[in-house]
């Protein structure tokens, strides 16, 4: 039995997490930790669960957490939760960080977009990206796993493939995302009250949404050249689900079939990639740590679309992945 | 032209007021007020907005709004409401009010409701219930008109003229209403929040929503005997609409075919009302200052089901009507 | 190891029963059945399993599924249920059967409701009803287990304890339940084509819904008088949950402390009824076997509030609860 | 006073355009016709319509329509609409046709697109594409327009003058859009069940859109060179509107500013675009006439951003509006 803690445990992927921690049959959930000093039940925060777990939030250090978890899952914002970690990783407990203090190997971009000064910059470049289907061997081992944006999950999925194998280029890549409202989190604001969002649909933070720096770094691994993604993300009236569609140029003449046999070869034995023939939709992976992916060509481009649900394979369902592989548990268990 | 004011023009129903008034032939929109310091453009406030009402919100006394406007339409919140209305009066407007103040007769049924004292009771027990179909005559004349909440509307305009012709008992009766969202207001709160509401379903302030009173002094007033409604609002994942389902006893041996008879008398010339033998749905009212209505008799209870547009009919559009029978113009004008 | 199989796997409900299923460790899903001749893969049907099942659905006469199968889950419609649950009790399976075929006691009362003679009549009267927190003792030994409809499931869990306690009176009963739109089920129709029930709120079938007699009959039996509800379906533009909203005259003088001792004395060791003191919301239960509700006293009447998933706790999850009591498995296995 | 004909009157287009004609103070509504035979009363096929207009669907010849109308509306599917509007030509009426029959201007594309012959070839080369904002002037003496289509709309006000302006390159334009249900009309199929689309998001007809002929056929207007776009619809959960996402190569080296001017300068005068600096949303121009565009250059690209309500501005608003420019009546008449 692993006994496990989440830091910051009263967002929607922290309740997430615990429906697939219940449900894991090496895990015992110890600690749940909060900043507010009420000492709510789970229950109180998360309804939901009534009489699944009795756990109580509580405000502890890291060392304390420390003290009763072997891992945590950090669902703490970026910067606080770097702060966090370092301590945890010191006491000797392994983690799997949400946030996305790990996920870039370079302070100075990290500074860039998240206009902050990162408190633990020599860890930056040593930290594995938390997703399994591309990074597995280097999650094994790891004591601490940066897990993957969900707009990167959904895009870098469907490209890097294709960029390692050549048959893109890595020039002039457009990633036209479209999101559920439960990505934007559980703090009530304008834009997310049902009223403005519903039967609605935008377009935001064009050119300047935080996950470009992330997919870029990680194409870049696949491209051995540097890529300039213009990344949109829009926001669909609808909880869960990310459907991604992008566009690139071909290297020479490719057909769709050719695109679909190197996603096809990549992920024959993943678990959790499903290459399809169709046109996939988010629905049909909602509430599910599945991916499905598909590619066309049309008009000299190579389209590709690739949906998640963004809870789950973009946020827990990959954490739980990830702590599977840390561990060395069945990949599926707790998943499936 | 008739120079018209609103005060407190940031909200749903202010919005809607403006749609409305921009189509009215006789109306000069003057004046916006808000409690806000910044002087805001109309079209940064509600963007839909752009190009089509170039105004300024600004903070305005009472008396100062007066200088600009022969009627103002109130839609501050209750008790603010009042104190401004006072002093509109008094300078010589005629007000339209949105708010709950001038809506009950008896001071004291508010402040046990309301949880303040009224600023101005006095005023109370004259100004009409601006409901047309049942209160024409009394608002033709008035210079204070209280425009009526949006359950009370639907629940009313079906029950009330079946109590006046003593086919329905006055006792027992109960209202199951559901609505949608932006019946909430424009101010973001964790229960309004879209992954929140999204896809639920919820019984809200059951036995304790401020609309109850209000309920019972109109259906009093055509019962000739005190009724105590139980009365259950629920919240339904949409923008706009309610639907409120009445459940009554019949006085003697009734059928539904004579409960629509009393309906369609009641209703015959009413430009906003439809009786109707189907069963009514919220989208055929929608964005429209209808009412539609039906009844039948089920193992010897009324049921009575009926629909309107919560910022139409429920506020903004009865407004406009009121507006439309207070300066003399036809009743339907702007609403069709 | 039980041999299950599905008759009439294509619907909304068979697709949530092989979700269960397949996590069920003592299940082994052998045969799915459709009327068609084509012999789709199960993913062709439901491509959410894609990866997952690798079934084909077959046209297979009941004789043929009962060499397959120990325990059948039946999905057909109504009398062509009948006729196949017959011969598969005949050659010793044991059946769930999730039509309204053998839920009522009274053939006759089966015809006025569902214009059609009932094919096997003699078999009506001894088959147990499926909720187990009420009938567990009859479904243990049960060849045979009705499966409950959505909505009398959602309302007898609340009424059934008050009438047996004898705290509401078995008259007069109003229950106005609210339920998003898979309760239609698969095939589409005008009335549930996104754009006419997205944003739209309805009653339908007043007075008329086939789950009346059903209702009647199991509440009558803890009144012991007959009943006779008023029930009033309504349609939210959701995709599951039920809510209803239950209003009785209490016997004497109750408090709503006394209504929630009677639920929680006979929920006390439920795995699956949620008894609280909030109001409960769909999404709370949304995806799950549980159950919630909570009551009120208002004005002197009654008022219950209950919640459940139409597709699990309504349907599929119901009857893998009948299930695992047929089979002597922990209760919850599958369900958690 | 024109007398006003709407054939294949029982859509959501239809509908949409008998909401504005019945405001338009110019037009008589004198004849809806239906291919079924039971002449239908509006109102039972457009139920909202109850008590506004009093017609009756009649199943006519488009001669007999020609002897009650002087301008007709055609909402009737491609191919049977080319059919009636020579007729109805011939007969002496003025057309604004909302199908794609005289929308391209070469036969061989329409055959290779829509799979069928066209009836009427001659016609093509000679209609004036209806979009006022490009092509006004050929409008206004028209007897025959052609409706754009709702996707077209969107894309082409936010790129031909781009194209014209030469700030943009005409090679490999991708055309990224997402619309709501409504845009598939109001016949149910299993795709558009509500279960099936609510809560989901899926691309469809990648590469195969019956609207890229025609994107392709303006924009290479402007361009004066072939264009080949990529066109990838998205379906939204969501009634109404329509948000495209353009992305273009720069010629030479353009900066977000320059192009919103060239934006400004052409729509200046326009009563119904607005070149807005904010991202838009469908929502601000739901229910209305307008189109929002705005544009950003990220990471080399030029992104432009365009929202429109389909059935208004991407159907029945822009229909009213040729059909005012064709009676010279005041553009806006029955749009504002």
């Amino acid at each position: 039995m692993i006994r496990v803690a989440i830091l910051g445990a009263t967002g929607y992927t922290a309740r997430e997490l615990l429906y697939l921690l219940i449900r894991h049959p090496e895990v015992e959930i110890t600690t749940l930790t909060t900043r507010q000093e009420t000492r709510p039940a789970v229950s109180e925060i998360h309804p939901s669960l009534r009489g699944r777990l009795d756990l109580t939030l509580e405000n502890l250090s890291p060392r304390e957490v420390a003290k009763r978890a072997d891992c945590v899952f950090g669902c703490l914002p970026h910067a606080a939760s770097a702060a966090a970690v370092s301590d945890l990783l010191e006491a000797g407990c392994r983690v799997v960080d949400f946030s996305a203090d790990f996920r870039l190997d370079d302070p100075e971009i990290y500074q860039q977009w998240y206009n902050v000064e990162h408190p633990d910059p020599a860890r930056m470049p040593g930290t594995p990206y938390g997703l399994p289907e591309l990074f597995r061997e280097s999650i094994r081992d790891a004591k601490l796993v940066a897990n993957p944006g969900c707009y990167p999950t959904s895009a870098i999925l469907a490209l890097a493939p294709l960029l390692k194998a050549g048959v893109i280029s890595p020039q002039g890549l457009i990633i036209d995302s479209k999101s559920g409202v439960s990505g934007a989190g559980r703090n009530p604001k304008p834009a997310f009250h049902f009223p403005e969002c519903n039967e609605n649909l935008a377009a935001y933070a064009v050119g300047q949404h935080r996950h470009t720096p992330e997919i870029d770094q990680i194409l870049g691994t696949f491209a051995s050249v540097e890529t300039n993604v213009v990344f949109t993300p829009h926001l669909i009236p609808m909880d869960r689900g990310i459907l991604t569609t992008a566009y690139a140029d071909p290297v020479g003449n490719v057909e769709a079939g050719a695109i679909l046999d190197v996603l096809r070869e990549q992920y024959q034995d993943e678990p959790f990639v499903r290459v399809i023939d169709e046109l996939p939709n988010t629905k049909n992976v909602a509430g599910t740590n599945f991916c499905e992916v598909t590619a066309r060509v049309v008009n000299g481009k190579v389209v590709t679309i690739s949906v998640i649900d963004n809870l789950i394979k973009g946020a827990s369902g990959a954490a739980v992945q990830n702590f599977n592989l840390m561990y060395d548990f069945p990949e599926t268990t707790a998943l499936l």
